[in-house]
């Protein structure tokens, strides 16, 4: 039979990310681990001869996934596995000594999940400045803004990304602030005592801590635990997992409003010349990759329920009913983020908008985008707010029948509401209202620029997200 | 770079699960299914050559994954990419005629559905076997039942299996209910009305009933829904996944239960040779098969949320938003319960009891699990209900305190309330009421038998079942 | 301050479901079934004095949720608060022998939730006939179907509306299924050996069997748990409200594809004389009510995520973990469901639907609505599909430029194939495949024949079900 | 038929937290925010009588939520029905000018929240002061660790109480972050781009800044939204769930293993002198309370589930789908969080530890915890770690033989170790190892230090949370 692949890391994870979780990628990391400490060690005095280090590090490379596997079959012991494979290739049996397995993996894990917090936050720029590019482009493209899906007051396209860009602003931030703190749990022992460490240097305390300050150097940890267990409290887990669905606010209520868009053929996301939307409707130009972010975006909510699960359910000093979760979560989830900022980054690059179409819908709705202004200046004008409010309303529904019926060919409301004395209001005056783009938009255009401006600390932070492109998707 | 296994099916799931979901698993039975479609075509009157047919046969096992993916990255279009392949193979161009991609994937993944709910069914039954041959083998081991994981009553051992037996035979009643009443969407077409098979068939009802009933006779398939859109209702995965969830239960709560028991030394999951506990700490056996029943669990309830999600959200007639989030949840599904019941069935096969052990515990806490019976024998003595409870509450405390103590090599709680005169009963009184084990069991052995009596229909309808042994787990 | 209410049952759930889960509704079912038990065990030969029983009963209405409470701050034990709140309002000690909290309180919580239950099928009973009402009314109304919320092929709408009801009825299927199943605990004792019972009755099982019968009698159970813990496995609370979340898929379908259609202007949910959509925005005309609907999927989804985490998490016979969480969501969602079923009735029975704006939107699209068709008959005319497919595709696209630039009046895509001799299909041709509206629609109509066919059988079981009218909405 | 309560704020939560979120709390603070917009308003030159404002502030705390109600009935939008009603009371129609409905409720609600977080960070630093002074009390107490529920080393138990007050720490890191950075959506009108501002204050973009700075200031709010659409991003509502979850993760935890601990008799959370622990078993000393933590962090993570369902989820500039599910889960995730904090301070100032209990768990299974040490000795003695791991691991598995068997009344390890020469270790020296418990504790004790010194800064900042104790809980 042939073997089942990630489907999410074969997929939709970039080789990067994917290269960050694939066994071979966490054994090398494991074993690089074990050989940081062992020159630590040796240097702080044991008793571990040179060519033993150079035979681990001249077999470090040699990664045989089956026969480790065969090992652990044996000893229902992942961790024992990798001990035997290393040390069998090496012919020495020097690493580990002073370590548990959480010794190991844990910090391993930790250092996993690092490099993978930091190729998103990179992503994630890219993606903001990708937005930011796009809504200087349609900044003073009006648009009719829509609520509970109906059409509201106007706006302006590039206002309309500045305000999915904010969302992903917030998310980056909260990232951010995640990788900035994110602790190790460190070499800490069987319970986190470290027991096993004071013992293996006879007591001396000052050696244990120079050993895990080293260890945690080459691992690029700058915050260690004080007090863990046998692993770090998996509220970290579920603190970076719910960060991704946070990061994935922003472009998940994008991606569903382009489909809206589509729907109204205002916009789309891009159609390649060889594509095909429908084996049987040859018409067919589907949002499929803006669906997809959708999709992605409920398989993190899944992954956020399983890893809340674990967040505060310890037993004592630790249990491993959390082992099987994390191995299934902690990679996915970011394999699943991956590919949504860059499905995201791809439709920013590819998406197309229809201005004639977006044209029309506002000349269409015009009037009615305009209440709010109407209503306000009749109130100026003398009228009780609550009777100018009811009089529009009742005009504004009339005009709505008639357009939903096809015989006006425009919106007749403002005709409605000149011709209605209880207003106060002149055609012209009304027709004054409407035509007042620059008020009707507001401050839609600004509030795009200081959007923009906030970027720029971002930009010079991380100068490679500008010009990040994600490979072709499928 | 190495490829990222699916880590579910790889570790956990069993050959027969994996082969179900495999990439060519499904593609094969893709092909199988134009085949049969191109065939009852051919009966109905439709011009298609016999050669074509022989030729696409004649191809059908040459799955080429490499080929398809790269068809996929340039029409954008998973199934035509799948129709191109094996048409290209054949050197033909008939099948999937009057078909929409819906009328194949929808159909083709309910197949793999319920084959996979039909595995899953027979394993539940097994494992349900497996426990009543444990509730018989310990209906009589007396041992000590707690509630608040306090000790409460006494009960058996192997009643206590049979509580968790009677909650997955609820699991399994529904999951059977599930299977016998599965519908499948049918060849319907691109909205649903079946416009793609009249059109094919110029109108012919007849003939597009006629050619439905036998697609969905070649699937196995005896109920079709009526009036579904692009796709089924995605509640309908959703109950398939809560199934899964149910039918963990007594599984879940038997291995939380084990580990509690392990936790106090009366029991454990079995420790295999070569087994090993810790790397550090020797001593060390470690419920970890209990602890993955437990993660298996937590898995299964992140796949539910997806699951929820998609249900009720759908979009007109259709839109494939949950594409994506069904590659995952589906098969991995099936694989966590796949496992977990795999691992279940491991564990009632090796799983020890120390009944020195919990013989010990008895003894300690007899007094105490007596102390609902004394309660009811000082009301019968003519001692106020509310009064009596305070009384015994009063002295249990202190027994209580004395065995934490460690003063008291006996519970001194029988000694206690003899020596109170305001409860009436007599030392001998009260030691009869802690020596009728028969009467403090209440009906535990009988219930075992009642049990274990409705598993009969199952062993009947499921023959094999009785004899199913996993493989060897990790 | 002022109390803090239940939000959902008093702003959404209906009486009826609010009175089965008020404090007062369950205290006195509560001491109903002591009552009920009370007067069994004096049958049984127990020495219960009758005037003890009229003083019960005399006082049975009488319930003070204050005193109730004050009792509990002292006993830290609610059950006990209420007994002895029932015995001093009665001045007698008799209730509650032989019995343990649970032997109370998993029954009647039961008995609330099978009354709910029914109440909620009664309900979705209701529900499917008011849609099938509709369905009947819209069955030829020709309409633009959509997937990925794109323009498809035609259907009808009453076609849609059969497919959000199908979905419904096979959620009601299910609910079905439970509520013919759902077992009651039964009287067990504290562990579930029923040894409290045989205590009392002096270890006589066959009163045993005959108190318990004749309790789950009273409380209209026809089934009962063989083995259970102190607690009835809490996979069947999970069971309760997954049936709860899959029976609201179909309206849940139905109400974001309504708020897609109001956003097109095809349809709404209706708008009352004195409603006001915005205060700001006269116009507006919102889907309040099918938004609410998709809010109360939402909050059944993280219902659904407490109840599937109790589900298999039992330590020993059992804890109290649950107790507050089971507070929470066992009312809650009910009264969601309950309100979200009423929801669905009132927009079935206010919707709009606008014919002559979605006759402008099939005239707008028909060309592309019938490429399917145009394909095969292309491929019948001797094109070869996938060439077809090309041809179609380009010009349809091209179609779709032009429609969206408003330069064509019409959709030109008849007149673009026509032109194109590759295709070999005429302008008349064409047209009479655009114009077989019977066609095109395929089997839609009947398809609507045969579901309203299917709830016939539900009609007859559930009379009162087709008049039911909820009460207004907020 | 009685009103029912919300659950969780009458049963659990504080009465200033359940002030907050109040009916009347909320309807007082969104006229206060009314007033003090007024205020600013007629400053920046609107023609606003004083006489008009007097008259609001008389009426501004007469708060008749059924008269409310029964507005909200009529006009089916809640905000214009408090709009109607506060100016019915006053005899004016001036607020709410110049804003939309989401311009007052968005705003508010947002002010909830940060007073609501605010609460929690208060109760969240009493608790980690009330875990540290256990922490120091208990620094020095020698317990056994678990591993998998099993004894795996000695630590303490002050040391055990730091490993979940670091938890517990790092989640009010996060809360911290959230409460400083937590920004306001503002004064943004119908679709966020002010035009509603605007044109009330007929484009002067000055007097809209100042206005919404202003009203800011009276909330309280340091940052605000740039470019939110008719509501702030959901995600933020998200963050703030997610950060409670986090908060839970220390008190979950510990809970769960104070449960473990009892179910062992080492511990205990204290039993008050009336209360009950069991209607049938009077001596049950259960832990309710903590049982209770471990269900409020259920209902958490369904809340949760329905925040991260909303976030990402919006449609155009914003719908009320979020509505219904905002109203339960925003207060009740405070109600939850707040009962649990106080559930948790009450079990930290009432547990009871069982020192004699403790340290015979000790003393049986010292030889094993020494297991790690012998472990090393040995590898130091010149035997091959592995070979001493499988000699070890041999002997400790008969020794745990022999206990469960009740043979040995103390563990018998070290003789037996003594006994076999292949280890090379003698009697003595395995003697010296067990009894050297300063070095089998590792660092436990200086950790406990470490952590508390690390509170420090908290002490000075929240000088009262010290000495916060809750109300009695239920």
């Amino acid at each position: 039979m042939d073997e089942i692949p990630n489907i999410l890391a074969s997929r939709y994870a970039s080789p990067p990310m994917a290269a960050i979780w694939s066994p071979s990628g966490k054994i090398i990391r494991e074993r690089k681990f074990w050989m940081a400490i062992l020159k630590v060690q040796k240097e702080l005095g044991l008793n571990i001869p040179q060519e033993a280090i150079e035979a681990y590090e001249s077999v470090l490379p040699q990664v045989d996934i089956r026969s480790i596997l065969r090992r652990e079959r044996l000893l229902k012991h992942d961790v024992k596995a990798r001990i035997e494979e290393f040390c069998a290739l090496a012919g020495h049996e020097h690493i580990h000594q002073g370590m548990t397995s959480r010794d190991l993996t844990e910090n391993v894990e930790q250092l996993q999940i690092r490099e993978a917090l930091q190729l998103v936050r990179q992503k994630a720029v890219a993606a903001l400045l990708a937005l930011s590019r796009r809504a200087e482009q349609w900044k003073g493209l009006v648009l009719t803004a829509r609520t509970h899906n109906v059409v509201a007051q106007p706006t302006t396209l590039g206002r309309r990304l500045a305000m999915f860009g904010e969302d992903l602003l917030m998310g980056l931030g909260r990232l951010d602030q995640l990788i900035e703190n994110y602790p190790a749990r460190g070499l800490k022992g069987a319970v986190g005592t470290q027991a096993d460490q004071l013992a293996f240097f006879d007591g001396d305390s000052a050696k244990v801590e120079e050993l895990e300050a080293r260890a945690l150097q080459h691992l690029g940890f700058e915050s260690v635990l004080t007090a863990p267990g046998q692993v770090y409290p998996r509220s970290l887990d579920f603190e970076v997992v719910s960060a991704l669905v946070q990061l994935a606010s922003g472009p998940g209520a994008f991606a569903t409003t382009l489909r809206l868009m589509a729907g109204q053929d205002l916009a789309g996301e891009g159609f390649d010349k060889d594509q095909v939307g429908s084996t049987a409707m040859p018409h067919k130009v589907n949002c499929r990759s803006s669906e997809r972010i959708g999709g992605f975006c409920v398989i993190l909510e899944g992954y956020l329920a399983m890893a809340a699960k674990l967040s505060g359910s310890q037993w004592n000093e630790g249990d491993v009913s959390c082992s099987v979760v994390r191995r299934v979560f902690l990679p996915d989830s970011f394999f699943v983020i991956d590919g949504l900022l860059d499905t995201f980054l791809t439709i920013l690059q590819k998406m197309e908008i229809f201005p004639q179409a977006i044209e029309q819908e506002n000349r269409r709705y015009l009037p009615f985008l305009s209440c709010a202004s109407i209503l306000t200046e009749a109130v100026r004008s003398g009228t009780g707010r609550e009777t100018a409010h009811k009089l529009i309303k009742e005009h504004a529904l009339a005009a709505a029948v008639d357009i939903r019926a096809g015989q006006a060919g425009e919106n007749a409301l403002i005709e409605r509401l000149a011709a209605d004395s209880r207003l106060g209001l002149s055609y012209e005056k009304l027709k004054t209202i409407t035509n007042q783009e620059d008020k009707l938009l507001g401050r839609a255009r600004s509030q795009v620029d200081t959007f923009i401006s906030r970027l720029s600390p971002l930009k010079k932070r991380f100068p490679q997200a500008d010009s990040y492109l994600p490979e072709e998707i499928l």
